[in-house]
């Protein structure tokens, strides 16, 4: 869609320059534009990086012209003016993702859309005010975007079905995987379902049942398998020979009784967060912590790359 | 340990069979009994097939020396005389489970353990006058265990010290992944992980903010890929610069308040639950499940496989 205009991205920080990369691996060019002048002046690089350890677990073919795709561009009404899309990412504070909606309208082509990255503000919090706005929804990636397919679109009140339908469209097209949260909630869907399940592990680790590094290895090598390649709902559903309903009958009691033992509520404590940083620092020291987010990333990497190949090796439809 | 002494499997269902793969895989002599004469006859060619195909994924070297090791016995008291540790998974009934116990009890030599595949019934349940009950303790297997290595432990209130000891140095030593439960509480670990999260889902596909298919590909796309090498511990303290304190301290009170969103019980209706199975027989016909099933259980295979080369690639230590 859209073949001769292009993508901005505005603010180029983490989740930015990912989005840049996600844009041009999927053939579009990208203007990118970030107020902060270091940002800017570093940013070709910093891609070309990520470009070029992607390409080495075989995960895109062409870093130099994917690369020449991104441009990065010195203000904002360069990087705006003539998109057809714009993806915002910029710092988390409502009143800043105000003051960009609205310098964003001013040089907005008219039947742009503008997704903003927010992980926590709903929409209606900073575009309200906002001219077009209507064309304005939320389009929450999980970082890195280039790694993590999923994108949680939510529109505002006042967003058109219109602009959430190009939104889809276009990140269908560039290969993410979008969901539709088809009104304002908080959290969206990822962060409410990984908030109960924490909230879960939090009390299980306070209440002494069982040792942080077990209930990670509960997840890990129990738990994530399955939801690595299928959601909940298909995972119960091949769980019980009847399917969905079959298993919701013989387990829903467990669940609910489950669910009833955890009726109180309490905010992490300071001392509980003491215990699972101890715990945490036991397994993995703070000066270790940036090494091994390197590892996490390429375990992302090498999952990415047997999961596109399970895909395209003659197994039933992924989609299902 | 005890290399000249078998293991006694009792039960040879789903559960137990997958059980005799583990145990002869890790080298062991297996001792099956089932009281179905057909089970008992079917079983060396149902470990066989599923033996095939863990070698076609390059998941076990010898389906001939590993079948070798997997005897049938057609008494209990065969089965379970010498053995130095016995894995019982006969039907999930409280009643079944404490006649069972005790009846191994009469053949269980003086050091023997006694592990329980239960996945829901606590142990002080059916053991309570079980002679030599402090051998006896629940070890909860994912489904087929020879693909999913977690592995709960969790010991009766007179279970002893060593006999959780010994089974947890069992599961180690032929590649399982145990956790300690330390006492007893309803769904142990992973029932109740995944109660809360399907609980969440449930609850939004409910309330019509996504489709079971959008919130499936949320977990499948999105949260299940770290979760598949990382815990929920490790993952969150990757996930802040400071580490799992600056997380818990950014991010602890939004998850409190989707808790606090949640307050209301009820267990699923009859009228969700037909909902959800519409929803699911939209995405996968009733006749297309057992199909399905296939495709999961290879896909499960190839992940293993994908794990245990990323686990033997250079890559920094595993237990993290």
């Amino acid at each position: 869609m859209y073949q001769d205009r292009h993508i901005a991205v505005v603010g180029a920080g983490l989740v930015g320059s990912g989005w840049a990369i996600v844009f041009a691996r999927g053939g579009h060019e990208v203007c990118v534009f970030d107020e902060n002048e270091r940002i800017r002046a570093s940013l070709r690089d910093t891609v070309a990086a990520q470009l070029r350890d992607l390409a080495s677990h075989g995960l895109v073919d062409d870093v130099d012209s994917i690369l020449a795709r991104i441009h990065v561009c010195d203000t904002l009404a360069d990087a705006v003016t003539d998109a057809f899309y714009v993806q915002e990412s910029v710092l988390e504070r409502e009143d800043v993702k105000k003051n960009i909606s609205q310098a964003i309208a001013e040089h907005l082509a008219a039947d742009a859309v503008v997704g903003s990255s927010t992980s926590g503000i709903p929409g209606s919090a900073f575009t309200a005010d906002t001219p077009s706005r209507e064309r304005y929804l939320v389009v929450h990636p999980v970082n890195p975007p280039y790694l993590v397919p999923v994108v949680e679109l939510v529109p505002a009140p006042w967003t058109s079905t219109e602009s959430v339908e190009r939104a889809m469209a276009l990140m269908n097209e560039v290969g993410q995987a979008p969901v539709l949260v088809r009104r304002e909630i908080e959290g969206f869907i990822l962060n409410r379902l990984q908030g109960v399940l924490l909230r879960e592990a939090w009390a299980l680790f306070e209440e002494g049942y069982a040792s942080a590094e077990d209930i990670d290895k509960t997840v890990r090598d129990g738990l994530g398998l399955r939801w690595s390649f299928m959601g909940p709902f298909e995972t119960i559903d091949l769980n019980a020979p009847g399917g969905i309903r079959d298993y919701a009958e013989r387990l829903g009691p467990l669940y609910h009784s489950i669910a009833a033992s955890r009726t109180e509520l309490q905010p992490w404590s300071t001392d509980l967060i003491a215990r699972a940083e101890e715990a945490r620092r036991d397994v993995l020291p703070a000066d270790e912590l940036a090494v091994r987010r390197g590892w996490r990333d390429r375990r992302l990497m090498a999952l990415a790359a047997h999961k596109a190949k399970q895909a395209a090796g003659g197994q039933p439809d992924e989609s299902h």
